[in-house]
């Protein structure tokens, strides 16, 4: 295969101005080593490694790419505000977190919900942070596209939805459980909403 | 359940210096300006997403982490190096590039490769990347801990070699169809061996 | 998150109310101790265990939770009962028994029951124990949420029915092979009719 | 099917001498009585669901049992908790845990963990709970009985720990991802140590 | 258990007047003698195992009941004649023989057959089984109850046709690959066809 | 390909001398007939389908076989026996019925019993079925074929026996749950020992 | 069974004429030795395998059939193509090339793209290469054949293209993860436009 | 991607000097035309489709390969010879034929075969194909490379055996259900000599 990375990079990088795709940055040599100058200044964020990053051997950096995730305790935190916020309306559920992998971070299964809400709860995340929308206005979508709904892993039913950051999805909410979509719904939203104070 | 998430972004910060976990940064604020104001000096990589930072209405920066992947084509070159090395010597593999989150960013399954070979090559690249080593040096591992290997899409087969930045694991690169592990692993040696360059 | 475990006990408890989750009954202290006293006394029920619960050093009674399911011999009484109704009316089905956690608890396949009939069965009690409804209801439902029939486990024709002990789902029986739903459904509630007498 | 379930009552209930079994309790029409009145007087359980157990027209008490479970705040401490443990170690691990029933109550994959360590860590919770001990006992037991761990959802390396109640084993919680299976236990002991206190 | 298995006996045998359900015959005593008897009379079946039909020690007759089968020389002569059918159309398929307990017994892969038409024979011919009827006649069904199609390995497209003995299904016969259900179900029939010949 | 139908039949015919496969009975004409006639005059065993035999339009004689199974009734009753030992020895398990065609008939999970054993319950008894020996026999037969244990389904642990009729395998019964593979198949074996009285 | 293998070489031969199925050619003795003579004199091509045709002692030529595939190369090439136009407009997209056994060649999990994009790929491709037409055309014909897509391994989506050689189809190419079918199928179609150049 | 497919097409050339992989024939221009001339003058083989292969307007040639496969009528014989060899000592197997891509041709489920035979007969074929060795010496290997076995798919049981043309592995064939597999692997063998005849 003899095309050129380089090529390749620049490709990439003019397609940053995503509107829809995930978060993603690349990693240029300067700016990783700036990121590392100020790492190394802030008391809690030593990154070392990082600022060793000139020694590099391994792959390039236009070879490397990085994704945003939610940490693990802000992915806690949202599917605890969302397991709360059904619970003050004495709603049953189980909660996920995916993030834009559509790897599940976070899964609680809540006390007394239905034995279908775990999974179901993990799709509608999944559903969410793959379309970047709320499930009940991707549900909307099947009018257009029913056949989406074929997709593996999916679940068009109102309860996701998406976690952004700089209007790129970096995760998805799932509730399940409650009598109606439009309640679940509300949960995730609290899930997210939890985000970012 | 006494936490606060600022305690937990802290010590989240105090394990940057990790030895063998993932590579990962967590984007303080500070940092994240600086990317962007480099990214916005670099003729390829405006990342206007970046710049717009201080306006986020997600996520709090201390609630976001970044995980480092190969690009899709820094892993598709890897993974063609990898073919290239096998038929050079005559030999039919299947190669796949999975990254450290477990998915599978690239499968290239070899003209007349075993129909084995090609799950078989994204479980190699799967070990690789889970505990960042050849798989040839994990397989002697079961002499102490025979029951590794029943971990879900593992194989603790010669074949598979990790990618590393920094230290850190961020792909593994897995080869299967030749006589031998010890083969295998040399061409998944020499898919590693294309990045960087 | 910022919850302490003390608050969200007493939330847990406030949320007893149940009108349709399953039925829960938090163990407080006293409860238990009585439990155990009553039991001490009845003949063929000493439940020793439980008279020790003073000297418990694993998790706090605020830290637990029941589920009440049907025993086993309920559970079968039940599922032979529905067998037993279609029998009479020269039908051969499959029944199955599954729990409000959705684990099954028995299931029969029926002499000369169609092979589809055996997951069938299975799968209208894991709906019906869902959402505490016979599916021949359920699958009206379908009209306003028509992509319900989208989760995992669940399948939307009639021959499934819950059982339900004070108001809150603790199984579903669910039976297939007749001809028609109606039929099916006709012997699922034969079956809770066995329940109780 | 003629049997009685009296019989088959008092059969169950003489089995409740447990030794490993689950905790389980048949809900006597006295003792349910009494757990009613006793939670009527505590200010944040009502109970009212179980005190109406009187006018009960499902199943009959003698066919009902009921089974101990963490509730999810508890579950929920309990793998934060494990998660701490690792990071103080600068461990990167992934925790789930596992009811009696075989049910995934929590799971949370940590920043960085391997990709293999999320499943592991259910496998080996599930495992913990099946047999009511650590799993490093249960891998020595293998030398006896080679096979148990073709058992499908086991995995029998250490890392997972049973939480026991008066007793009999209510839940597991399995740790995966550190660099040794005793590693991994010592953070599962410490998620089982972070309840009932 | 208390139940007589006389009782249930009776009630099984009353329920031979099949009119749909799988061609099941109870073994009394006498009735197995006897073939015994005629089988060792006959020069290709001898049977000596029926023979000693008196000294059974397991299950008594009435425990026992026969399902009965394509032997696979016919099940295997129905498949190729199907093929054979299709092949003078100059249309590729595949084709499946399923028997009544849902069990494959015989695929042939079509030489040039789409690789959708293997999994599709082979659910058709469940289906057909199931019902006992050709799945184009299945698929109108759908209009009153559509869920049916929800049902786990089945699949509502012509082209699949039952196999009866004495108007109980013992098999099916799945072809898929032609341009058609309708041409399939043609090539289905022609299976059927040549049994009994 | 040269065979004759005919050639088929007889061949078939002649491999009747069955020591250890399944229990078959070709149909010849005469048989089949004969079977019809005692069945006529049996009481409770009218079978009037087959007494219209000659007038069959499907398969010929020839083409069909029977393959013997427990009936329903039968198989519970065998199961229940099973869970009715371990009861008598305070030890809870589950209970599976497998047929010889691998499908399963019955299922019970035992109160109390560990999650891992309605899974293994089905495993043992669809191994004791297929090599129609207990599990604890055929556990030691790995010394000499170790891989016989990945053949998918299977699981050599002690715990399951098969049912015979006429030295032929009909079921499987599968016992797991009890701290020994010894005990378990104690109880499989009461369970077997049920049949036949 | 009747048929002789002539005949059915014969059979097969005839329906070469094929208009949709895969691409076939039966090995006759000549046609292969002049391939071998042809092949030694070409620089690249020895072929020496082929050439020792004479020799051959497994099956004989009218046994053998060859079918058609893309090499790695141009598959990947063809990938590439497709991820490539893609980024110029700057959509995130995953690839998958399927070839016409079903089997998957190639896939290119785009960066950025959604996590649903990966398998949905693969889907249209499998489907593409099913029936020989872009999904687009083929999800129009669920008005006709609505369950057509409950075959397994189908997604009926814009998005899939096919390869075809001498108007056959040898594999399929699937794109997902643009806002639309039909960009997908754009950026699909780019992708077997880079063949034959 | 800027390669030249040229300098792969030698590549992949020049190794079709194959010592056990795949048999393949990279189609050259002339190589094809050849064929086609030959091809049209032999009675049974027209061929027309490649005659046309000037006028293609897909891949170009160097960008196709093929694989050889037997016909569905050779591998339905060599099956049958498998079955017909067990027959002839009484033994009851299941036959599986499966072709160098790893799909499977033919599956025949034999009168009265365990139930474990049916996958065991397909995974034997699967692993002897891959290896292009009879299981019986692949299991030998296992000593040398003990986690050869954990590879998805295969199975390391004597009862495998390859079919090869040229030297290179086309089909494999599976049976199971014999006493040892041993025997297995001798009817196996027989469906190979059938085949060439």
């Amino acid at each position: 295969m003899r095309h050129t990375s380089t090529r390749h990079t620049s490709r990439t990088s003019r397609s940053r101005l995503l509107t829809g795709g995930a978060l993603l940055a690349v990693l240029t040599a300067g700016g990783l080593g700036t990121v590392a100058a100020n790492a190394a200044n802030a008391a809690d964020s030593p990154a070392p490694a990082a600022a060793s990053a000139s020694a590099v051997s391994g792959p390039a950096k236009g070879e490397l790419t990085r994704t945003t995730h939610l940490t693990l305790a802000a992915a806690t935190e949202a599917a605890q505000a969302a397991v709360d916020a059904a619970e003050k309306e004495n709603q049953r559920v189980s909660v996920a977190v995916v993030d834009r992998n559509g790897n599940t971070l976070v899964t609680l299964r809540g006390d007394g919900a239905g034995p279908q809400s775990y999974e179901s709860a993990e799709r509608k995340a999944f559903t969410a942070v793959s379309w970047n929308a709320p499930t009940s206005e991707l549900a909307k979508r099947l009018e257009q596209a029913p056949n989406l709904k074929d997709i593996p892993g999916t679940l068009f039913l109102g309860g996701g939805a998406p976690v952004t950051a700089q209007g790129a999805p970096v995760a998805g909410i799932g509730v399940a459980g409650a009598p109606s979509g439009d309640l679940d719904e509300k949960f995730a939203r609290a899930g997210v909403a939890a985000l970012g104070r």
